[in-house]
C-alpha cells in the first residue's frame, strides 16, 4: 500500500461530513460499489450496495431505479458488553459510560482498492481496543465481496463479542423495492438471505462466511441472518475475523444463493484472495495511470477520478452500464446518461477498450428500446432515450421532486426533446473503433447503432426556411428548454451523418456481407442516402458572421446578458440566485455547449480565431451549473492555449468531488466528471490525438506542471507519451 | 498576490471552524498581531487584537496576561437596510428576508500578509452585492492598521449604508482588563478611543479614519466610536471605503492618542502605504523563504509557519517578546516560555539577525526579574522565570484552570522546577554570537546574561553521592515532575558552563575591559571558576552502561513501560486515555527531551551508537503531547538517516496548526512549532550546521522531496543554500 498521492484520508471522525465520505470512499469492482458506511452503522447513515443491472420501478416511484441491495458489510462488535459505536466525547475516558472513541483514521487506498478504518475504543469497563476495518470487492473474482477485522487488546483483557450479519433491512432512501426475502443459515455458520425484486423480478442471492478463533452461533432473524462469536482477549492479545460474501443475482444463474454457497466452499486463503486482488488493481493501474509532475492536487486528483470510473465499470458484463453517479449513490436512481458515452467512456477506450466495449454492447442490446422510442414518437430509425435503465426504454421522469422555496414540481424536458444522445453514441461507438481498430465489433454491432441512428436523424431534421433545421430541443446547455436549432445538436448530427456515409464507404469495401445485410435490415436506401448528403450541405449552423462566433441556438443573444463572474465566488448554481424565471430568459448556460461542440470536433468546428472568438463569447456565460463542465472547459482553454483559464478550470475539475464544490458528492460521485477530467488532461493538456501516423501529443502545460506521462492502447498495442513543455 | 503555494483558503465558509479560521488567518507585523474575526462580528466569534508588552495582572486573575486591545477592525454594513451577516441559508433566495451570503471565499496571501474575505450578499429587497474586505498590519509603518472595503452592485440599486467603528467593549474572554475608556471623534470624522489597563496602567490611543465617495456622520458611543456613510450605488455602481487606523500605546510615547491622530494626518495614499507594506514583505521573503521540490504540503506548510513567526516577531522593538501561542490568541495569555529561544529564535538568529536581537534584548532587560527569581529561590547569578511578562517576573501559575472529569485544578509546577530554560536562553544567546559575529551585542548584554546564568547553576547544582546532581526538576518532558537528573537538565547545564567558561577566555582576549567589568560586577571569582570547572567534570549524566543509552532521569525505566504506538490512531493526548494517575507513573513522555538534546548538542551527546540507541528508546515513548515535539524528533531523526520516520515526522509537524491535529488551533498559532519546523528543514533534514569554515550542509532528503532551497546570514552575508539527494 502507498499512502503519499494513493490514498485519501479522513482524520479524525467528521460526524458532519458522513455522507461525503460514504461517496467518496465507496469500493467496487465493476458488479457492484458500496458506499463506506460503517459496518455497525451509525446516525444518518445511507448505506448502500448497487450492483449493475438490477433495477425496479417501484410502484411509488414515476421511473424505476437501480436497486440497494442488502449490506453484505454488517458487523455489530461489542467490547466488554459495550456496544461499539462512533462515540467521540464522554464525561468519563477511564470508564466512558457508553464506550468511547479515543481514535480514528480512515483511508481508502486507491491503489489497491482497500478501504481501512482505524479505531481505538475504549469499553465502559475501561478496557480499550484497536479494531481495524479491512474491506474490498475483489477485482480478480468480482462474486466476491471480503471483509477482515483485526481486534487488538490495548488495555486489560477485553471480551470481544463480534456479530457478522447480512441486512435485508434496506430501501432506497425509503422506497421498498424488495419483496420477499429468505434468511437462512447452514449448521457451520454459513449465513445468506435471498430475495426478489418486487417488480422486475430479480433475484439476489447472498452467502457469508465467517471466520473466528472461537466457536459460532448462528441466528436466522427475518432479514438478518447472522453468526456471533465471542473472544476473550489475553494481554496484549490480538483476535482476527475474517468475513467473505458471495453475490449473485438471477442476471448471473438461474440459482443464485445456491451458486453463492457454492463460490464461498471453493475459496482460497485470506492471503490468496488479497494478493489476486491487488495484482488486478496494479495492472489497471499501468495500463490508466496518469502521472502529472509538479501539482501533487491535480496528480491525487486524477488517480482518484480514474479510481472511481474503475470500480464503476462492468468488466465482464456487457448488457450493463454506468449511471451518472456512478455506483456510489442514490442521485439519479442509476439511470446511464451522455455521461457514459463522452465522458467515461473515452478513458476506458483508450487504456482498456474490452471494458469499454461492454458499455458499447449495452447500447447495442437496447437499440429495440432506441427504436421503439423513435417510432412511438413517430420517427425513423434508433433514437436513444435520454435515460436508460436495465429496459433500454425512455426513464427519464417527467416532473422533478418538489423543489424550494415553494415545493412546486418542475417538468422535466430533457426525455422528450434532448436528443443529442442518439449522436453522442454514434461518437462513442467511432472513437472505440478508430483506436482500436475493432472491425469485428464494428460490423456486427457498432455499425449498427451509427447507421441507424443516422436513420433516425434523417426523419427528425425538418427542411424550413430553404435549410434543415432542428427546432424544439435542448442541448448541453440545459438551462434552456425547447430551443430551436441548438448549435450543438445541428453540428454534430451533421458530422454524425458524414460519419454515416464514410462508413458505408467502409463497409462496403472492407465488410461487404455486413454491409449488405445493414443496407437491407435498415433500409438504407440510395434515396435515403441522397437525403443524408442534403443535409449535411444544407444543414443549418447557426453562425453570425459579423461577429465571426456560432451561435448557441436562435435568438440566444435575444435574452438578458449576465456575465457569470459577476456573481462570484459562488457557493451554489446561479439558478437558485436569479430565479427560474429570470434564469430561463437570459444568457446564462448551465455548462459547455459550443465548447463542448470544440472540444469533440476540435477543428472541424472553425478557425482558430472562430474558436476564440466561441470561447470569449460562451466562458463567460457558462455558470459551471453540472459538473460535467469544467473538464470540458479545462480541454478546450489548453487547445487554445489560454492557459491560465486551463490551469483555473483544471483545479475546479480536480475538486469536484475532492472538496465536494458542487456540495452534492453525497449522492454520489459524479463519473461524468471524472471520466472528463482524464479527457481534459489527456486530450486537451497534452493535445492527445489520433493522426494519420497513430496517435500523437501537442502539449499545453499549465506553467507549473512539469510533466504528464501516461499510456493509451492503440490497436492492441500500448503507447506512453510523457508530455513536457 | 500569488495564489499556488502562497496562500490558504477558507471556501465557503465553515462556521464550525470559526475560530481555527480566525486564528490561522491572523495578520500582523511584530507591533501587534489581530485575529481573524469578521468585520460585523459573528455569533461565537472571538475578535482579538494583541499588541506586543501590554500586560495586565486582572484582580480576577492569578497572574498577568497579554490584554486584548479594543477591536479596530469593525465595519457594520447594511444593505438596503438588511444588515450584512453571515447567514448562509434562507426559505427564498431571491427575497431573503434576513439576508443571505450566496458566496464566500476568504484567502490569506501570505506572500504580501493581505487577509482578503470576498462575500455575495443579498439583501431582503433581492438586491446583491459583492463586498471585499481587504485587511492589512503594515509592514512598512508598524502603527498602521489599513482595511479597504468594495462593494459592487451585481443586482439591483443597492443602498449601502457602511459604519466604521472602533469597539473597546472587548475582554480576554470575559476578563476585563481596561479601565476607562474615552470615545472621541472630529469634525472631519475620525474616530479615536484611548484607554488604560487596569493594573498595570498601559494607556492606548486608536485613531482612525475613513474615507467614502459620501458624507460621514459620527457618534460617538461609550466605547464606541463611530462614522456612518450612505451611498447609493447606481446599476452595475461600485463604491470603495478604506479604514486607516494607527495605534499607540504609552511604551510607544508619552501620548498615544494624539500621536495616533498626528500620525493619520500624515498618511500617504492607499497604493503608496499597499505598495510599501508589499515591498517589506518581498525583502522578509527574500531572506526566509524556504524552498521544497517535491512536496507542495511540506512547501505551503513551511510558508505557513514562517509567516507566523515574522509576523509575531518584534521588528523595532527590543523590550517585548513572542509568546507561546504569538499574537494569535488568548492561550497561555501571551506568556514567553523556552519557544522563544529554542524554537522561534533561531529561524530568526539565521535569516533576520536585527529582529532576533531584540529578542534577546528583551531577556537581557530582565536580568534583574531573573536576579530576583534566583534570590527568592536561595540562589545565586540570574534565573530566568519559566513564564515571563513585562516584569520579568515569573508567572507561571500555581494552579490549573479546573479539569475535566471532575473539574480538579491541577497544581502546575514548571514555574517552580523547570529550571532549564535559562540554559535555552543562553544557548540562544551564543547561537546568536556565532552566527553574526556580534561581538558587540555579546559583549555588552549577551555575555553578561550566559555568565550570569552560569552563576546561577553554580549555586544551584547539589554535590551528592560524589558527583553534581540536580534533582527535583522538570525536564522537556512536562509528565514527569519532581524527577531527579533529568538527562538533559544536567548536560545542558555541564554544557552551558563550558560554553560560560570559553567565553570568559574569548572576553579576555577579545574584550578585556568588559571582561574585567563582568568579572567584577558578577563576582567570577577563581574560586568560582574552578568550581564551573569541577561540575563540568562531575555532573551526573545518566547513561546506562549495558544498553548504551542515556537515562532520561533517575528511575525512569523502574516505571510502567507503555509503548505509545500501541494507542494509535489517536485523536488527543494520551494522557487523558491513561488518567492522570497512571500516566504520571509510567515511561510515556510528553515530548523531545532525551532527544531534544540530541538536536541541540548533536554529536556532543555520544556515538552515532548512543544516539541511535537513544532513539530507539525514547521515540517510542513520546506522546508528542506536546507541538514542540515532532519537529525535534523530525530534526534527529534526519540526522540519523532514519529517513522514514523522519518523513512521518515533518508532516506530523506540518499538519500541527494546518490541519489543527492538536485539535487547539483557536487558542492561537503553536509559535514553537511552527520555528521548530523551519529548525527540523534547515538543520535536521539539510543538515545545516557551522563548521570552521563556515555553514555547510549535509542533507538528508526524504525519498520524494527533490530540493530545498534557503538562505541564511552569515556574519552579516547571505549564503544561498540548495540541498539535494
Amino acid at each position: 500500500m502507498k499512502n503519499r498521492l494513493w490514498s485519501i484520508k479522513e482524520y479524525p471522525f467528521q460526524p458532519e461530513k458522513q455522507l461525503y465520505h460514504e461517496t467518496i470512499f465507496t469500493i467496487g469492482n465493476g458488479y457492484l460499489g458500496s458506499r463506506a458506511s460503517f459496518e455497525e452503522r451509525h446516525d444518518g447513515d445511507t448505506p448502500g450496495t448497487f450492483i449493475h443491472g438490477i433495477f425496479n420501478h417501484s410502484p411509488e416511484m414515476s421511473v424505476p431505479e437501480l436497486v440497494n441491495a442488502p449490506d453484505w458489510t454488517r458487523i455489530n462488535i461489542t467490547i466488554d458488553d459495550t456496544p461499539f459505536q462512533l462515540i467521540t466525547t464522554s464525561p468519563n475516558a477511564l470508564h466512558p459510560p457508553e464506550g468511547l472513541v479515543l481514535g480514528y483514521e480512515r483511508r481508502l487506498h486507491m491503489d489497491i482498492g482497500l478501504l481501512r478504518r482505524t479505531v481505538l475504543f475504549r469499553a465502559a469497563t475501561g478496557n480499550t481496543v484497536r479494531i481495524v476495518f479491512d474491506r474490498f470487492a475483489s477485482l480478480a473474482d468480482e462474486h466476491l465481496m471480503v471483509q477482515r477485522i483485526q481486534i487488538v487488546a490495548i488495555d486489560g483483557t477485553p471480551k470481544v463479542s463480534i456479530t457478522s450479519a447480512l441486512d435485508g433491512n434496506v430501501t432506497n432512501l425509503g422506497i421498498q423495492h424488495w419483496g420477499h426475502m429468505q434468511a437462512d443459515a447452514t449448521e457451520d455458520g454459513i449465513i445468506s438471505l435471498s430475495g426478489q425484486t418486487n417488480q422486475s423480478g430479480y433475484r439476489l442471492g447472498m452467502a457469508s462466511k465467517f471466520t473466528s478463533p472461537e466457536a459460532l452461533t448462528t441466528n436466522v432473524d427475518d432479514k438478518f441472518p447472522s453468526v456471533t462469536s465471542v473472544v476473550q482477549l489475553e494481554k496484549d492479545g490480538e483476535a482476527t475475523f475474517e468475513k467473505y460474501t458471495t453475490i449473485y443475482t438471477s442476471r448471473d444463474t438461474e440459482t443464485p444463493v445456491e451458486i453463492a454457497y457454492a463460490h464461498l466452499s471453493a475459496l482460497p486463503d485470506y492471503t490468496s484472495i488479497y494478493e489476486a486482488h491487488s495484482t488486478e488493481w496494479g495492472k489497471y493501474w499501468e495500463s490508466a495511470d496518469i502521472q502529472i509532475k509538479g501539482d501533487e492536487t491535480a496528480q491525487l486528483g486524477v488517480r482518484f477520478t480514474t479510481y472511481h470510473v474503475l470500480i464503476a465499470s462492468p468488466r465482464t458484463d456487457d448488457d450493463v452500464n454506468i449511471g451518472a453517479k456512478t455506483l456510489s449513490g442514490f442521485g439519479y436512481k442509476g439511470h446511464v446518461f451522455w455521461d457514459t458515452e463522452l465522458f467515461m467512456l473515452p478513458p476506458l477506450t483508450l487504456t482498456n477498450p474490452q471494458m469499454a466495449c461492454n458499455l458499447l454492447m449495452y447500447r447495442y442490446k437496447r437499440l429495440a428500446g432506441a427504436r421503439q422510442k423513435a417510432q412511438a414518437e413517430g420517427f425513423e430509425g434508433a433514437m436513444y432515450p435520454w435515460e436508460s435503465t436495465d429496459t433500454g426504454l425512455e426513464t427519464t421522469p417527467k416532473w422533478s421532486d418538489p423543489l424550494p422555496p415553494d415545493n412546486k414540481r418542475i417538468r422535466i424536458w430533457t426525455g422528450d426533446i434532448e436528443i443529442h444522445i442518439s449522436s453522442d453514441i454514434a461518437y462513442g461507438v467511432l472513437q472505440y473503433w478508430k483506436w482500436t481498430s475493432d472491425d469485428k465489433f464494428l460490423t456486427q454491432f457498432g455499425a449498427e447503432m451509427v447507421l441507424d441512428t443516422a436513420v433516425f436523424w434523417g426523419s427528425r431534421v425538418e427542411e424550413r426556411n430553404n435549410r434543415y433545421e432542428i427546432t424544439d430541443v435542448i442541448g448541453p446547455d440545459e438551462y434552456h428548454e425547447h430551443v430551436d436549432n441548438n448549435v450543438f445538436t445541428n453540428k454534430i448530427v451533421q458530422w454524425h451523418l458524414e460519419q454515416a456515409l464514410d462508413l458505408l464507404l467502409w463497409l462496403e469495401a472492407n465488410a461487404n456481407e455486413d454491409y449488405q445485410r445493414l443496407v437491407q435490415q435498415l433500409d438504407i436506401s440510395e434515396e435515403r442516402l441522397e437525403k443524408w448528403r442534403d443535409i449535411i450541405d444544407r444543414m443549418y449552423i447557426p453562425f453570425d458572421e459579423e461577429k465571426q462566433i456560432h451561435i448557441q441556438f436562435d435568438g440566444f443573444f435575444d435574452m438578458e446578458y449576465i456575465p457569470v463572474e459577476k456573481y462570484s465566488p459562488r457557493v451554489g448554481g446561479i439558478w437558485g440566485y436569479l430565479g427560474h424565471e429570470r434564469a430561463l430568459n437570459s444568457q446564462v448556460i448551465k455548462q459547455a455547449d459550443v465548447v463542448m461542440l470544440m472540444a469533440l470536433l476540435g477543428n472541424d468546428v472553425g478557425s482558430r480565431e472562430v474558436m476564440l472568438n466561441n470561447w470569449k463569447t460562451y466562458y463567460p456565460r457558462c455558470d459551471h451549473g453540472s459538473s460535467l463542465s469544467p473538464a470540458m472547459h479545462a480541454w478546450v482553454a489548453a487547445r487554445l492555449g489560454l492557459m491560465d483559464d486551463a490551469t483555473y478550470l483544471l483545479d475546479h475539475a480536480v475538486a469536484i468531488d475532492l472538496e465536494d464544490n458542487k456540495g452534492n458528492v453525497q449522492d454520489g460521485i459524479h463519473g461524468a466528471a471524472s471520466g472528463g477530467l482524464w479527457q481534459a488532461i489527456t486530450f486537451g493538456v497534452c493535445g492527445l490525438q489520433l493522426t494519420a501516423d497513430g496517435p500523437a501529443i501537442d502539449p499545453n502545460l499549465p506553467e507549473h506542471w512539469e510533466s504528464v506521462t501516461f499510456n493509451v492502447m492503440y490497436r492492441g498495442e500500448k503507447r506512453t507519451f510523457t508530455a513536457t513543455h
